[in-house]
């Protein structure tokens, strides 16, 4: 099966897709660093759906997502920008947990695999 | 290839089946919520086994798992459970770790990939 | 598809084979645990070299790969290993989160999935 990488840095790839499976590396904000939950999941989100369509796919097609919180305490904030960002009948399976990122401006990160 | 959802909820699916590739969500208790780390991981291999089944495969066929833990001084215990549970010559690949999860009530949550 | 496991142990595999995609287990250090990030991260690629070998692949090929410290101010150190491992134009898809792991003496893990 082909490998073509997306966004391929020194370090790391934005995406690589495997066939029909498209493995999306961990997004965090860029310019909503340091701001609300809010802002940037709505960002990484936005991250998400546009390394999706450069890899030919959509949101529909997201198969699972991990989602990573620096505070447990925000779940319910990046569930109201996340209800609304999936599509009904088409939801990923998730898992979410706690965990310190990068840097202390990056209050969420979300890494997720998808179809072609 | 095909995707299939298995369990769609409005914000996720329990399980996704993409080609011969399932992801299963990270599993949490339900009746044993807030009871021991070996209740909880009793249930979720139960549950893991019956979202497998649903999905047309079984605990032989796991990929990999991913085991988080509240308190990383319950992984004997978590063990226990676990090395009774698989199936030998036929074990997946793991990765364990300590993270806060979703609701304190929750002390164990396992994702799993299997194939079909 | 076809499923093969490599180093097949009671309770998990170092990794395990489906098709064309290998998951491999979380690699932590076995004779520079204790020791520096450095060292450490330093001996788990190699142990990621040789599996991958031993699945027929190589680190060119990594499609994805989570990085676990149990410090996060350690990232740079684990980096500038990592750098010098990775393969220009080849680089995976990453997430890198602070988490405990299952011993003190692990400073570093890292769960990596590769095509063959």
């Amino acid at each position: 099966m082909s490998i073509q990488r997306i966004g391929v840095g020194p370090r790391m790839s934005k995406a690589v897709v495997h066939g029909n499976t498209i493995y999306v590396a961990g997004q965090v904000a860029d310019t909503t660093a340091g701001q609300s939950v809010t802002d940037q999941t709505r960002e990484i989100v936005g991250m998400i759906d546009a390394i999706l369509a450069e890899a030919g796919s959509d949101k529909t097609k997201i198969l699972f997502a991990t989602i990573y919180l620096t505070d447990i305490s925000t779940f319910g904030e990046m569930n109201a920008i996340w209800d609304t960002w999936v599509v009904q009948g088409h939801t990923p399976a998730r898992a979410t947990l706690e965990a310190k990122l990068v840097a202390p401006q990056y209050k969420v990160e979300i890494a997720v695999t998808a179809a072609k």
